[in-house]
């Protein structure tokens, strides 16, 4: 056990969970202690595979991991002791259930969106205010939607000023390893009312903004894509705009040359330029789609709801315990251990 | 052949022409001259079944039909004759190629939103400007999707006066009865480019709307939803605004109670009530939706894309002919004649 | 209150509920007494619309069908009294609670396939075995999967005899007005193990067929498709077959000269042809698919899920009240109430 | 350039193409040459990542490729040239015009399923006829279905002897990064006669096998499903089965404690264990659906469309080449180069 490493454990090793704890282990200040799973699944195999400690949360189901051969390394309430800082990534509401034990552990934990902003008392996005969340025990790292706005915003209104913002959410209707949510055939209103939650949780972490949301759910599994729509303070040109996509981090230029223009040709390309398992941490925004009309900006953007917080949960890991201060170091550091540079 | 009924001749029995050949024959005034297919196929085994005359495009394809026990009535050519208005549904593009021949046969035709606005030289929605279309020998029905922002932007502003509207469009990707047509699994920005087609396209109805629209597909075969957004002159109540949606001709309140949010339960909803074909002719919008936000109205609308311009059409029909000069005449009678009328 | 009339309750009016309630509005023979529904729902304001008394499982919910402005005619329970025969079209599982009360009540009653056989002790088809079910105070309608493929053996196994039948599933996932269930992109093993539970079902009607089943559930929610393959005692031609198919009621021959493939034609022909619902209640058999090979016959066939077992259920009341005793008799009566007859 | 390398050339880096152009640059016998495109394209800018040198199909597009930032190496003429094998990966029915190129250029060429057997005049299984096609100018590897079933079939002939095969294939509709082809919603008989071309297909490598095949196209991305029923010579246990599954190589397992019933389930897993690009090189065999019944044999298994023929690509290219003569020499090395070993 080396002092100077971040111990962290994953909680929940399903859809984020597996995705956070690949990224841990690839940081060079964070030791994975392990991650945990409820039941036997494809997951725990993966998790064995790939050397993870696997820990379970009834310990009455150790005979059935044990019969499909899946060692077990102890408890989750064991493995949250050996952790300086637990990523809960359990099914939404779950980690409200949680944060007992993690405060009788006396460990820091970062929640994911699945949560209420209260549980945590802090609402995070990495470039938006890491800095306030330098040593908090517990931060609640935005949903892939919200993180995807906020970053956006941060981005725009640093450089333009933004405001009157208004985003449509087209939203794929379940992961691309689930096999029982829908619709097969409908545009679902999700939710019928106006604003969807999106609005308000933008606000947890960005509290002046002035932004109204709608959303719906349609049958696809991979990539949201959203209709985004905001005033700037003073107009740019496209050119500016291209040019500061393109440097700030996590936002993608998905390029004219390319011809790209829908989520499954994105996807494609994740899995072609060898990204693990096919994730774009990024938002990528269609250069094709940027519009300016005044001071009016509008633009197209896809986020895969598996992967775009992975990153800023390594940052939050890292404000959590507080050693690196400067949310770009933390940023720039996450994205080159994964292997994301800009691109060109 | 009755000499107060207007001949009309439907140029293309396939998705928006077979409907629209039921609604001519459901009106008093007028008659159906015939139908028409280029291809064996099971529309033109309908129409036979219905009794209505099927006439050909190409009679090279006469034995085809007639081995398939299907009687042929004549050519494309002798069907115009017949008729004092031809409705062209046929593929878009087609439209521009026949207009020719309705000149040579100096029958008057009504185009779908498939053909540009140059072609007929005058757009067309029933509430917006049907006076201006009496006696025109060329009228172009807008699209559904124009169809249904433009009838919603005209109810609204006659009442509170509109500005700054922006719509996102969401797309089906395919009619029910299509097979070829994708995506099956994609958010399709379509175009990737803004404004979409659409805004351009409610100028050719109402030429003054600051109007903004933004297009995706996804892969659902019934209905389209938008995303509406607009700015009020002055601020209705939600009360008011549920009144003049009730009152509206082919405004329909998807109301509260049902508890539908999506357009697969508005679908069945239209099957269950015994609508032909399940065919919405209305725009659907979502009572729980409405959200008024100071002078900013949200909602959302559902708009079925194989009938939202039958009627329409209807109209466009008779303001050709010239017979009938008040639009609210000729509304409700197209709409009674199919059995629509205010819902409850 | 005419004697002479079979009172029927339809106890669960959804998607089979619906549609077997407005079949026996259409039935000299029978009355309809009522139809329930538990919550508040787009359902319920067909009922009310169609002018059938709607009684509810919970008489707590009254005020809330009130608000709704839905007037309750009773309870379940006061329901079933007024009837002879009830028809359980509950989710599955809950017949099988229901059944006390059928019996309490000394009605009769009909359940439907997602009950276990063992429940009615009589699992019915009405060309297979009406004469055994005459009189029965309880009687199973098997499923559309198993009607379909139990009508398709009966006719051929009189005319040909079969054995070493295998038939394929390919069921739809969800049904068109559902939104919860997926899968949205995956075909999924339904069950993994083989047979599939139809084998054994079909058994229960035809108790000496020797079958076997494997089934896939797929993203779509019109028809499912089988691919069948059986051997005959004896060789037919196509022609035969052709003939056989055209006349058996309740299989329907897809004729080459339409030219359709798939279950999304199918249905748009049937909504075409004016089908309540759209609604094929035949087993629909590709012409061109029929391939005779020595004495092995494969062919294709597509079950509408929501309507195949409707006219099932109807024999199935007749049935059980005994006072028709040919199942042709009965059989033809609910076809041409319906207007179904056999198609050139 | 290596005397002792084979120099392959891969003609159109599409779906197929960049998967094999992949493998074979995992090979240490091969030396890849090339791949080529006709158009600027997200793939264009994935081969120059991947520094591949990009050779174009029409050198008048080369300005546009420059335009992109992409650098041409030449055309595909001269690509050719520099090869000792080509394959053939463009788009069915292409390679049957390119043929004459390969002839002039004097180079040996494998083309894929979607060009007829009679162009190569031999049709290639890696496990049934390697040895036959040593030395061979022209070699087509079988489509990713005929593959699957072909592979299966050799593995249980060679143990038990097979009879009586009757495969029914569910097909996916598009590849994950398609976004034009349907359909939406629907079940297509593909085709709607049976046998579908599938059964010929097979006897194009294994001429002697008793088989018939029936398919149809379902709205998913990935992976086709086969229900396969055959009869054995002699009587198997399912352990023994599972035995020859698991030694066989490019036959896989899908374990029962997985607990996997899906495509879905399937590729997540492959995606999970860092397979490139999510691929399933194997026939995924489900363990659970394991059925034998007297003689009679029934499963399902998986096929990977984009993946199954990848590695049956690279042995052919071996068997043209003729160094290597024996069959399990080449599988070995193959599978080993791409990380694909036999799993518990």
């Amino acid at each position: 056990m080396d002092p100077l490493m971040i111990r962290v454990a994953v909680n929940g090793y399903g859809t984020i969970g597996k995705r956070v704890a690949d990224a841990v282990a690839a940081q060079d200040d964070m030791e994975l202690v392990g991650v945990s799973k409820t039941h036997v699944s494809p997951e725990a195999f993966v998790a064995i595979e790939r050397g993870y400690p696997l820990y379970i949360a009834d310990m009455g189901e150790r005979a059935a991991f044990e019969r499909a051969d899946l060692p077990v390394a102890g408890s989750v309430e064991e493995m949250v002791k050996k952790a300086d800082v637990v990523v809960d990534a359990t099914p939404a509401g779950i980690g409200a259930k949680n944060k007992a034990m993690y405060e009788r552990a006396g460990v820091k934990a970062i929640f994911e969106g699945g949560e209420k902003h209260e549980l945590a008392g802090f609402s995070f996005n990495a470039h938006s205010n890491y800095k306030d969340a330098i040593g908090r025990q517990f931060i609640r790292v935005v949903s892939c939607n919200t993180t995807a706005i906020t970053r956006l915003i941060s981005y725009l209104d640093q450089e333009y000023g933004v405001e009157d913002i208004h985003v449509v959410l087209v939203r794929r209707a379940s992961d691309p390893g689930e096999i029982k949510k829908g619709p097969v055939d409908a545009i679902v209103l999700h939710p019928v009312t106006i604003p969807s939650h999106h609005a308000p949780d933008v606000k947890t972490v960005l509290p002046n903004t002035s932004i109204s949301t709608m959303a719906m759910m349609v049958p696809t599994t991979f990539m949201h894509m959203h209709a985004v729509q905001m005033r700037l303070k003073r107009e740019p040109t496209v050119l500016e705009l291209c040019a500061l996509i393109r440097r700030a981090p996590r936002l993608r230029l998905v390029g004219t040359y390319t011809g790209m223009s829908s989520t499954a040709e994105l996807a494609e390309y994740m899995r072609d330029i060898g990204r693990p398992r096919g994730d774009m941490w990024e938002n990528g925004i269609f250069e094709d789609s940027l519009s300016i009309d005044g001071r009016n900006l509008r633009l197209f953007q896809a986020v895969h709801q598996e992967a775009n917080v992975v990153l800023e949960t390594i940052d939050a890991i890292r404000a959590a315990d507080g050693t690196i201060r400067e949310p770009e170091v933390s940023i720039e550091k996450t994205d080159r251990s994964v292997g994301l540079h800009p691109m060109e």
